[in-house]
């Protein structure tokens, strides 16, 4: 195995993470922050470390530090996806970029969410001013085939007015890819209504390994021109407290409108959240394939640890992320979250992702696989 | 001299600080972005770099890190003004934590912003759906006592539904200090009218040296206690990229409702600006003595050059910030700034600041004495 990629050992992760180890009381195990207990890939921790040496700790320039020729070269690299580095506009989080083009670009309509979905979805849109209407995923689906976008629901809520679509590609919780033809059902749909869909593809490098090979990631904007992309290189290279994130809008006059947003209306971004992940997207291939290998592992021993330990929680393939959804109802506590963390375990409760939904938990193989092995023993004597 | 505030040389200023430098052409003189010429207080810099060597790039913690500690013991040394530290909630930036506080706090009627301002105060504003109501400072006040508030429109102003100040203490581009009698005035005028006062006091420790003994900077919220303070420490050590302000609620609701908006709508600060407000509140007392002190001297130059090379240049006593406010209106430029740019200096227009008035420019005197000579030098050129 690649050894690009190091656990943070426990004498320091308290400190790397505040928000992850430092949100729970000591001998917890956190499982709910979506960040990795690794440490930095070298050449980002390197050139944050120069940044901060030069004392590169003022305003953000003007320009964007060569960001979105980063993304473009990634994007090309790895997905044979062309996106032009003009098109990029560095905002300073994937979800203040969704609150800017909402507040920006987007038609003042409810905007459809789909469920389950990453909480601050719900509070963007309500923060925005604008009305959620929710189409949501059977937690019943059997498989990932069949736990798509319900797109007869997303035509309801078009044909009643809705005008946008926060898209989660892959998504977070299901870590699941979208397939390429369900986004060009959807890219329809959008079409007939002119709504717009707003792709958030954080998780669009972490597609795990072993996947058929018909299945990889689509980036949503290759097959419908009028979207918007928001996207961060924070999610696979754990520097979200960096803040730097891009914006891509395709469209001319869409960028113009971004771009011409008071300076205060956008300007969360850092010049060392700039350089991260210019680096990130320049120079870190190699993390990333280590990266990615190394979650194929872990997913791969969790399924090992639910067969021993919670024969019963029911987990559609993890097909991308690093946080696999697992349906706990048979064992039957409405949260299995709030009973876990008294046994020395705190997954994120499923209610956060899908408001009412019981038996449901989001876990986090991202660390070593000793505490994998400890989180799912953990959980086990809670809830089983 | 003490020599704790060291000049950034020529040849690695243009990557410490890419907005102020990246924005002008090179061998022009940048004199218009907020930002000092000086390297970080060693404390910041030293703790800032621990920070990233542990990788403390992921999101920010739940608590303050102790940064309202910091902050409480900051505002008693200097200016024995009682501050809880929980009082203090952490935002990204000062303006930041002025849109906050207006989607929070304030009632939704029109904001009083006195001019000249910071311009992204009239932005700040209207981003927030309010409408502003400007009241005026006479540019042909003789002196700094003369060129205070104007109560009576402010009065005006509250009768006619306005329920919000903006107060910049002390001013920025006026390089005042508000008068204690002054605020009092204007506390009476609030609490008359059920008016709330937000004070922005990130100039606060730059008062400069040889003032008048009763002629000290008034932390408003000494004197109101229905106020709210924005301030933070990045204007006094150079660290405005690195995102960390905070708002100062001396009442528990008001707290409760800051602290009680999704994360989402107050989510930029950053880990490593938290550890830099930490560490320059709580060890920067000789850094800003040090820096107090060179800026003085960097006033005195000005006031030689300015008699030297711009005899007809009106300029008040400058009472406070590193950003002097001039009145060129006697060399018969409309706009002397876009003038100078051609002649190697670029100052700040003094349209940003109120629209509409002529012949104004605000420099900055945070630099090495020999670009300021330079500077003044350039700037006679264009416009004498
Ligand atoms: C789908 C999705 N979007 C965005 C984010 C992160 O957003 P931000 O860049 O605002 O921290 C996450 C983090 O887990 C996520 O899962
Ligand atoms: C009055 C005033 N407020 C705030 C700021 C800085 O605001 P922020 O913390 O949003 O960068 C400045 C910068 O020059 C200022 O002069």
């Amino acid at each position: 195995m690649s050894d690009l990629v190091h656990d943070l050992p426990d004498d320091t992760i308290r400190d790397a993470l505040p928000l992850k180890w430092g949100s729970v009381a000591p001998g917890v195990l956190p499982a709910f922050v979506a960040e990795m207990d690794y440490a930095l890939a070298a050449p980002v921790a390197d050139a944050v470390a120069a940044a901060v040496r030069r004392g590169t700790t003022g305003y953000a320039p003007l320009g964007d530090l060569g960001v979105g020729e980063a993304y473009a070269g990634w994007a090309h690299r790895h997905w044979d996806h062309a996106v032009e580095p003009d098109a990029c506009v560095v905002t300073g989080d994937v979800i203040a970029g969704i609150r800017l083009v909402l507040e920006t670009l987007c038609a003042p309509g409810p905007v459809v969410v789909p469920l389950p979905c990453y909480p601050p979805f719900r509070d963007i849109v309500a923060v925005s001013g604008r009305e959620a209407v929710y189409v949501t995923t059977d937690p019943d689906a059997p498989d990932q085939e069949s736990a798509g976008l319900d797109l007869a629901a997303v035509e309801e809520a078009f044909a009643a007015g809705a005008r946008t679509l926060l898209l989660c590609n892959p998504h977070n919780p299901l870590g699941r890819v979208p397939r390429r033809s369900e986004l060009e059902a959807l890219r329809d749909l959008a079409d007939r209504y002119g709504a717009r869909v707003v792709s958030d593809e954080i998780h669009g490098p972490l597609v795990l390994p072993g996947l058929p090979a018909d299945l990889g990631f689509t980036p949503y904007a290759g097959i419908d021109p009028r979207a918007v992309t928001v996207t961060s290189a924070s999610k696979t290279f754990n520097t979200a407290g960096l803040h730097c994130a891009v914006v891509v809008a395709p469209d001319h006059a869409d960028r113009a409108l971004l771009r011409g947003v008071p300076l205060v209306q956008n300007h969360a971004y850092s010049p060392l959240g700039m350089v991260a992940a210019r680096v990130a997207w320049g120079e870190g291939d190699a993390w990333r394939a280590a990266l990615v290998e190394r979650l194929g592992h872990q997913r791969d021993l969790l399924a090992d640890l639910l067969t021993t330990h919670l024969p019963r929680a029911r987990m559609r393939r993890m097909e991308a992320t690093y946080l696999p959804w697992l349906d706990l109802r048979a064992y039957g506590h409405d949260d299995p979250a709030a009973v876990a963390v008294g046994h020395g375990v705190a997954p994120a409760p499923g209610q956060a992702y899908q408001p009412g939904l019981a038996g449901h938990v989001r876990l986090n193989v991202a660390t070593s696989p000793a505490r994998l092995t400890t989180m799912v023993e953990r959980l086990a004597a809670a809830v089983a």
